[in-house]
Formats: C-alpha cells, structure tokens, sequence
C-alpha cells in the first residue's frame, strides 16, 4: 500500500518506491510513503488563494460547525484508527487512546469554544484610542486571520494529535493546512484526512498532506505562510535558518524536545500520598507510549534524603509493568516506533550511565512478551540514579525519548531550582508536595522557563490531569530548547494564525470595520 | 573625545582608536567608540544577576517612577541632545525633535501608563479554569518578567527614541538593558545613558551601553534573554541565524527596514484636499530626517489618471525645500548620517531609475545651502516615476533609506492592492481619500500585511499624526521584510519581556501566586 498526497484538491501518488512504514512489533513494513513528483509549491498556492479564501469568507461560528463535523467523523473511525495505531506504531489501547481520543477530544473542543466567536470574521483588540482633540482620529486594533497558508511538519509520535491539536486552532482561524506528518506513523495522519476529505466538510484547499519526505517545502513558505514544527531541536534549527524564512521572516512556532522534570518536595517520605503519587506518576510517564511523548519525565528531582527510597519504589513499581506485543492484553508498555529510535534510545542511555548508575533496567534478561527480540523495538524501562546532578552534563542535556529516566538528588531548593534551569527551558514540570511555601519557591524560580507547572498535594490526589498530558485550554510549549513556541491555552492559540495592525483613521472608519469583528477580549482570556 | 562604555555597573574605556563618529555636515570627526576589550558575555551577565534581580524586588508601579524620573532627567537636558543631534546626525530642529521629544514624550507615556499595574509583580492572564470536578484541581495562565536581560542593537537613525521607546517597555517589565546603538550616532544615546546613571534612579545592573562594534554578542545570549534589533533586513538575518541564538530559541524581535506606501484613492483629484494632504505628506516624509525613517514613504500609488499631476504637484513643492546645514535656521532638510549612507542611497537611486523616470532630482545644479558638497554627505529629493508598477521589480524591493520616493500608476483596487503586497510586508501604509468603500477593500486587502495603516478622508484634514509617525499607544511593527516584530501598542510592548507559564494545582496554590499579580486584561486592552 503506497500512501497517497492529497494537494490542490485531489489525491496524487508518489513517484518512485518510497520510504518504508513498519510494524515495530513484528519489523514488517505496513504500508509505504512518497512524496517525489509532488509539486509542493503549487501545493502550498492552491490552499493559499482556493483554500484560505473559501475559510475566511466563513464566519468564526461557521468554522466551528465544520470543526464538529470533522469530530463526528473521526469519532465515526475511532476503531479504524486504534487498529492501525497498534499496527503502525505498536500502541497499546491505552497508547492509542491517548493519541486518537485526545485528538478527538481536542477537536471537539475548539468546535466547542470557536462558537464563541460566532458571527465575527475578524477580531477587534483594545478600546478605540483618541489621537486628537477633536475626536476626527483615532486607532484601533485589529487581529485578522492570516492570508497565507499554515504549514504543519509534525511528529512521529502523535500522528492523531498532533495534526487535530493544530487543525483546530487554525482551521476555526480561517486559515488553510498542509500537513506534512513524520514518515514513519504517516499512515494515521493520512487515513483521518482520507475521511475528512471524504465527508466533505471544508472548501476545498483548505487540508492538504503530502506523506514522506518534507523535500524542500520551507523553501516555498511565503511572508503570509505560518509553520508549525514538532520534533527535534535539530531539525527545528534547520528550518528557522533556511534563507526563504529568514528572508521573509516567515512566522515559525516550535515545540522541541525537551527535559522535563518532575520535583519530589522536601516534606514528602515514603508511605506519603505524595510520595506515592509521584511513583505512580513516573512510571506511568515511562510506559505510556513506551515514554515516547515530548512531555514525558526525563529528571526525577529528590532530596537527597529520599534519593535511594525513591529509586527503589519506583523500580519496585516498574518491575510489575509487562512490555511487549499490544495484541496481547497484559501488555502495559509497547515498543518504540523503530529499530532507529531504539538504537538512538540506547546511544542516549548509554550517555547517562557514565554518569549514573542503573537503578532499573529490566534486569539482563529483558525479553518483550509475544515478539521477537531481533524484529522489534522496544526498550526496556529504564531508571537511573544521578547523585551529583551539580557535576552532570547529560542528564540535563539528554533526553532518551523513550521509556528512560534518571532520578536526580538535590540538597537545598536553591541547588534544586538551578539545577532545574540547566534544561534550558522545558515544556513542563511537575511537584509533588505539601510544602506551600517550597512549591511557590519553585514556581517563582522556575515559571519563567517552563510552559506548564502542575503541582499536586494531597488534596489533589488522584485528581490531577497528568504531568505529560496537554489539555487544550491550557498552554503547551516552552522556551530555550523546548523551541519558545506556544500553542492550545485555549483561544490563545487563534493568535498563531492572525495578525494585528493599526488602524488609524477617521472614527467611521474604524466603526465600518469593527462590525466585522468579535472582541479579542474573549481569545486573550 | 572616546565614548565610554557602561558595563558592570563601571565606565570602561575600550581598546585600540575606535571607530569615527562624523558630523554629515562637515565630514570631521566629532567622538570615537571603542568596545575592544571589553569583556561582553560579563556585561550581560552582570544585567542578568544584578540588575534583573533588584528590579523585579520592585512592582510595576515602581518601576514606573523611576522612569517618569527617567523622563525628568532627559527633560532637564534636552538642549544638549539636540546639540549631538545637530553636530553627529547632521539634524534639524524638526529632525532632533522627532528624535529627542519623541523619546522623553515615550518614556513619560509608559511612566503614565505603567501606574495602572500598581503593585503587581506579575501578570495573571485569563480565568481560572476548573479541570477536576470537585474543583481541587484547576489551571490559571500567568505571565512573568523574563529572568534574562533584554539586548538592544539599534539603528542609526534614532539615537533618542530607538533606546527609549524600547527601554521604557523593558524597565517597566523588570528586565535589564544592554544598549548597542549603532556606531555612527552612538553619541547621543551614550550621553543620555550617562545622565540616566549619574541620576541614579535604576539599581545597579539595569542599564549598560557599549558603544561600536557588538563583536560577538550574539554568542552571549541566553535562553532568559530577549534581543531586540532595528535595522537592516541582512544584520536581522544575521542574529537569527547565530547558532548561539538557534540553538537556545532566544527570543529575537526584528523591525528592519521596509518598503512602505501611500495612496491617492481614486476619488481624489488635484485641487481637492485628500489630494493637497498626500502632496504634503510624501514630501514632510521626504525632508524630515531626510528620509531616514523606516516607516517613510518609499512608494506612492496614485489612479492612473492623476499620476501626471501628482507627480508634478510633489515635484513643485519639492522644490521649495531648503536642503543644507541645519545651522541655518532657513533650511529644511539636512543631510544623511554619512558618506556611506551617502553612497547607498545613490546606488539605491541608481537602480531604481532603472524602471522609473526622475521627476525631480534637486536639477543639476544641486548644492547644499553652507555645505561643501565633497564633504558633505547631501542627498537631493529625489522623486521617480514608475508607469509600469506591475512589470516593476526595484520598485518593490529596493529601500534607499534617504529622501527618494517612487510615484507608481495603479489601474484598478485589485491591482493597486496586488502591488501594495509586492512589498512583502510593510511597517506602514496610508490612504487618502473620501472613498469609504475603496478604503475598506483596501484596508482588509493588506492589513494582514502591515503593522499600521493610516486613512485620512476630509473630516481628518490636518489632525492625523502622520504617516511616518510612531505613537506609543499604537503598533509599530510589521510581518515579513519589516522583520515580523512588534513594539509598542501600549502597555502591549511588555508582552516581549514576559514569559507565559500555566499551573495547574489545588486552587490555594493558584490563589497564593495570584496575590502577586494584577490583571493582564489591562495589558491586552
């Protein structure tokens, strides 16, 4: 099966043989993607002069009809989506789900918020500023949706969400997407907008995808045109420097890998419902899609007193979580995507143990349950111990994206918060305590570099969200390395796709405009 | 005399002679600036540890007195600063206002302005959102005070206002400033920065200048630090592209130059009095600063049908403004900073002669009033003509940063508004004319490309405040070439300098963070 591009409105394949899409369980290829012959510029126009203006002739409220449209309809192929979820990237159901139903959550969810806007076509921002005396001229803010096309290069390991998490925002904006999804678990991508297509529900133009190579699609982004990466920091830095985006200053938002944390407070002992949180926690953030999320735990921060407790209760815990073939139905923990993220999974856990030692690793005789070593690639669970995070390198500088993690002592909150900066800006992190005055500590000294904080005490209990899940109202991005980009927090994310002028004129002027507009005040709160 | 450096809380002298800084009247050398030797990765950590930390001790509404001390200070010397002007920028006393008043008015305006955040020390953005069922758990968005130091490498045009109309933003904030203005002016920001240190009003570390080369800068920023830069769309490219600067996502705001335009609308005939404010307006934007203003008019589209006239209305009353040294208090217009903007601008011109015809070029016989013209760095009014926008390519892309502007023909709005777009995205665009309708086609057909746009009918006669001119209380700023960034936009200009961050948590540990904060609805209004 060759994966089919669908640009300027209709379905083309690929040239040439394509790259290989696998099963990581049994190694077998599922399907095959290739995106030579494609004329992605000529792509990119179509959504940008049929796609774009079709959307934007549509009211805010309009699109976000089509937005529940669109989750109906992949709520109608939610099964179809588990199955090639387990196919092509050896998810588990709770894998899949976290995927495929956060997708779908996360679509509904703007359909939802977006009606809001209602009639509006544009958004008016700020009160109307007198600029005479007389009252003759004024200004006044408009954010208006951008004439471009929004370029989405995602992830391997959010093949669902990561396309539904920025459809919704932009779509509701009015803006056009070309999905270009990581190769490797393409196949999802595609299917659900095989479905869209199908059901008919946007104008045409305003979703296109190309499967397989990227080629050089940055080099045909123009100053309306927004890209949207997910993935390596590597590749992220060759797009910000390609000459056509510098040359345009295209905008570009980045969310990058990144080492998160989760904090252990001082009060917490074992046999505390904190301490016990946090053990869950961190091993559930290992085995949910084998730790494959750019939010996933990489630090595990401890006072120095709780550093050997720790790292025993949470390889106590790991040691119960069965790891092989997700058609098995004991399985809590599948592979990584491919032979080449898990040989980059061991050359990065490899870098870890020269400075730490292994607390857990599956002990020497790991074998995944129902598959063949030598085909597959999965990755024991992995727990490190760091005592001297002060004198580390790797641990804040490496991150293992999959089932690995490294548990860091820490002797004071000062050393705990700077030793919490030398990740150079992260999605999240996460503290566990009861200690009011240590969690605000933390947050002052660390907020400014990370996108999200939760804190749980034990009046939180189980009722917490999740240290690696992203929920749609709130932000999900973070500065440094994890790519200063911002995205969801709810309406916020509309801002990506609109851009704000002045208008300065006479008070008729900006009045015949206005009624154009719903108030920005319902995006920025 | 050598311009000092301030770094470190000391003033240190740089190694070697120095670069020259001229006076554009007399070609002699008036200062020299040096930063070799100094050692530049400890300036910005210095602003980063001292004077970041002792600002942010103090709220907003502090800080906010301490610039209206600020503006005192630049106040009680602005004599002083329109004698650099005239002597190093070759300035006018309409040219040196700009500049100066521009600067002390935009100080005092964020002193103003900033009162109303009081006695907050962060930003709470938006509602609490509920994400538990029995509110135990729930998410608030917050906005804090970058922990890094904000780098400001400016334009030569604008000495005065280029600092103040970013530092006000920034100390507002909480953020310490490195100042790097360009080298030729240098002098009149470096003696402003000394009257602001000998005042005494900031904490030490808050503010530092070092003057002439930035060397390498860009390789001592953080992922905590801001770099604002103003000027060429090349340099811009160059600090985007520092791997430094790729590597830690460091926030960069660009405002390069960019081709901006003025329109006759279809409605307006000579003799009407849309028709006499645009003639007036092209050539005020012509003589003040002769031209040296990134928002200037550089292209005027004018209805076919009038293209003739307005080309010789402008160029009649060109001709009536007195070009020369700025000690004579009969002239007008004065010259450009130096032989080498001198140069560029002539080549600009070259080229654009190329698709246009000269209308009007000062005749032949052009020569400065008290100026000898082999010293001198002079540049008659220069106005094109351009019948052929469409066919056009310099036109559209080539900015002489000097006084020469280009009459282009349009034959139909939605030709005139594909020509407008041909600029790849502007700071400014204006319309004159009493057309509603032509205006609102032409407004929503290029807002998306400008950060300001200005219409002028006949109920505004003279009361507009210009096309060339920044407002505090609005957005200067635009997308593509103009560098993608935004400044000012009232209190909106102390988004840059925050950083936003999501907890999520027991609702008491949101409650205690949020004693700190005012409400960001009074920066997003």
């Amino acid at each position: 099966m060759k994966l089919n591009n669908f640009v300027g409105g209709a379905w083309l394949e690929g040239a040439g043989a394509g790259d290989a899409l696998v099963d990581p369980v049994t190694g077998e290829e599922v399907a095959r993607a290739s995106s030579q012959g494609i004329d992605v510029g000529a792509a990119l126009g179509f959504a940008r002069t049929q796609g774009g203006p079709a959307l934007r002739q549509r009211a805010y409220g309009e699109r976000a009809e089509m937005l529940a449209k669109m989750g109906e309809v992949l709520t109608a192929n939610r099964e179809e989506y588990f199955r090639i979820s387990q196919i092509n990237s050896g998810a588990t159901q709770a894998d899949a789900a976290f995927d495929v139903d956060g997708a779908i959550y996360t679509v509904k969810y703007y359909a939802k918020i977006g009606k809001a806007l209602a009639e509006g076509k544009m958004l008016k921002e700020g009160a109307t500023l007198p600029l005479s005396k007389t009252n003759v001229f004024a200004a006044q803010h408009f954010l208006v949706p951008a004439k471009g096309a929004a370029l989405f290069i995602n992830a391997f390991n959010f093949p669902a969400w990561g396309f539904c998490e920025k459809a919704g925002p932009a779509l509701l904006s009015g803006v056009p997407i070309v999905v270009k999804p990581a190769t490797a678990t393409s196949w999802l991508t595609q299917r659900m907008i095989e479905d869209i297509v199908e059901a008919d529900i946007f104008p045409a133009g305003s979703i296109s995808i190309l499967c397989g190579s990227a080629r050089d699609l940055p080099e045909h982004v123009r100053e309306e045109d927004i890209i949207s990466f997910t993935g390596s920091a590597q590749t992220a830095i060759g797009i910000r420097s390609n000459a056509n985006v510098l040359r345009r200053a295209v905008r570009v938002n980045i969310e990058a890998d990144s080492i998160n944390s989760t904090i252990l407070g001082p009060d917490a002992a074992p046999g505390t419902d904190v301490f016990d949180g946090l053990v869950k926690e961190v091993v559930r953030e290992m085995a949910l899609k084998a730790g494959q999320k750019c939010t996933a735990i990489r630090r595990v921060f401890a006072p120095r007193a709780q550093f050997a407790a720790l790292g025993e209760a949470i390889a106590a815990r790991l040691g119960g979580v069965k790891v092989g073939n997700p058609r098995n139905p004991e399985v809590k923990m599948g592979p990584v995507v491919n032979k080449s993220q898990q040989a980059s999974c061991f050359e990065g856990i490899g870098k870890l143990k020269q400075e730490c030692k292994v607390v857990f690793d599956g002990g020497g005789n790991f074998k995944p349950i129902d598959a063949d070593p030598q085909k597959s690639a999965f990755v024991p669970p992995t727990l490190l111990a760091c005592e001297n995070g002060r004198g580390a390198k790797f641990v804040h500088d490496v991150e293992v994206f999959g089932p690995a993690a490294t548990i860091v002592a820490y002797d004071s909150t000062e050393d705990l918060i700077a030793q919490l900066r030398r990740g150079m800006g992260s999605l999240v992190g996460s503290i566990f305590s009861n200690d009011a005055a240590f969690v605000r500590q933390v947050v002052l000294g660390i907020g400014d570099l990370h996108g999200r904080i939760m804190v749980v005490d034990s009046s939180v209990g189980g009722q917490q969200t999740g240290h690696g899940n992203v929920v749609p109202s709130c932000l999900h991005g973070g500065p440094g390395r994890a790519g200063g980009g911002e995205e969801l927090a709810g309406l916020r994310a509309l801002l990506l796709y609109h851009r704000r002028f002045v208008l300065q004129g006479p008070p008729s002027c900006l009045e015949g405009l206005a009624g154009l507009c719903v108030d920005a005040s319902l995006v920025h709160s």
